[in-house]
């Protein structure tokens, strides 16, 4: 099942898209759910498969996606989880997994502009798998990992160089307003096996910049929920970004920089694609 | 005026603490504003005042007192940012502030035991001043930082030593779950005048472990907000915990951690003292 977060002239709702059409939950579910976060904190995916039998409620082509979970309760990034990634950024890996966070005020759906902020033209994609917490937990085991997952999307961790290496700290350069993209939709994990191969791809303007799969992570996605949870609770909704193969832009020579009019692409072959155009802010 | 989030036998609620008692604001607000961020967002600081006349709803020994917002949009954490600090730990002062970012799980309210995690024995004190945002905004500059700010708190930046040091990014040793203290209320801004001279004292177990003055930070209060909210909007409610002076305990010799059983204080002298036991975790 396929589950977005979206609004319309009526305002902002989530459902399930299925044939280009998508199933609106909200009226469905006669407002039972506030959002998606709740309709995941009360684990009732089968009441939703139920509820979005029939008719769709708008074609796809008609809604606003927004990001697939617009108000996460926490975000965590992933960094240098790609050997490529880390030997063009000329780090070292690490034992443990380096963790950074965004907030959702930086994050846009599927379709949306990803900004480029007045201060910088170094604009930078990052495609990625994002994982959204289901069942939430403290000190969750890596065996027990997967069962903690609702389901998995697309991710773009747009990212301002400059603003990032301001210090040793990446957060200013990860957060700008609108610069981050989610979505299309969430792909529940019924239908993604845990330890699942899935081949992550990034295209700028049509032209492919980066590809691996989830082999390739160095500190997996079960890992990656061990380690988070060891210090704080994960909560329903909240989203892990896994993170970025090889092949960002401001490693290249020369740089190849995200401007206005581009068209950036995300595409995870068992979720979908996330295609965002890029302009500047205005 | 102080104000403060707080839980009784009833329920969390929010209110005015004034000569030992609280003035219970959800009540005598008929509920029209959820929490206190919902006030501050509603710029309703005069209607809590004449709310709070009369006699009090509760002693203020009675309540639990819970992180002064519990639900932040956003808290921003500032780095290195008094000269002796930066000396302690090696670093060089840089031109922009640095920033991380901590979660709400990781807070809690005066009084509550911060809890020293089963993983660590490196449990340091950062004592620090808050800021709390009131009315919202992006681009916000120095000039005008001042009237976006809703008021002032104590801060405790509870740190895991060896868990912010896994890696670069400081994330997860800045965000187990209950290492922070946020209290024990916020003095509105009406009371403390733009770029006011406070001092911050941390004590533990009585004893004087950091001592600082608002001229002493690199980074001065309006430069924070101005240079966060280049890159983000900053909503009613978010906090900014504005830097910790020298003498943290990881650089003492021998080091002064925390430990089950000490009580830590950061006292600052126009708001208050933030006063926590140290437990460890269950």
């Amino acid at each position: 099942m396929k589950l977005a977060s979206f609004s319309t002239h009526e305002g902002s709702s989530f459902g399930v898209v299925r044939d280009g059409a998508v199933f609106d939950l909200k009226k469905r579910l006669s407002g039972r759910f506030a959002d998606l976060k709740s309709l995941i904190a009360a684990g009732a995916f089968a009441e939703a498969e139920q509820a979005s039998e029939g008719k769709g409620d708008y074609p796809l082509a008609e809604v606003t996606l927004e990001p697939v979970i617009p108000n996460p309760q926490q975000i965590f990034c992933v960094g240098l989880n790609y050997a490529e990634h880390v030997k063009e950024t000329n780090r070292e890996t690490t034992e443990q997994p380096v963790i950074f966070m965004r907030v959702p005020a930086s994050q846009v759906g599927a379709g949306a502009p990803m900004l480029r902020p007045r201060e910088s033209t170094q604009f930078d994609y990052e495609g990625e798998i994002a994982v959204i917490i289901g069942e939430g937990g403290r000190r969750i085991a890596e065996a027990d990992a997967w069962r903690h997952i609702a389901g998995y999307s697309c991710y773009n961790d747009g990212s301002v160089r400059d603003w990032q290496r301001h210090t040793g700290q990446w957060g200013p350069g990860k957060n700008f307003y609108r610069t981050g993209a989610f979505g299309p939709w969430m792909v529940t994990s019924d239908e993604i096996e845990p330890n699942a191969l899935m081949t992550l791809v990034t295209r700028l303007n049509g032209q492919e910049v980066q590809r691996a799969t989830t082999e390739m992570l160095i500190h997996g996605i079960a890992k990656q929920i061990a380690y988070l949870s060891t210090f704080t609770p994960l909560f329903p909704g909240d989203v892990i970004v896994t993170g970025t193969p090889g092949g960002v832009g401001a490693k290249r020579n020369p740089p190849l920089f995200m401007k206005h009019g581009d068209v950036v692409e995300v595409e995870v072959d068992r979720i979908g694609a996330l295609r965002n155009p890029v302009a500047d802010e205005a």
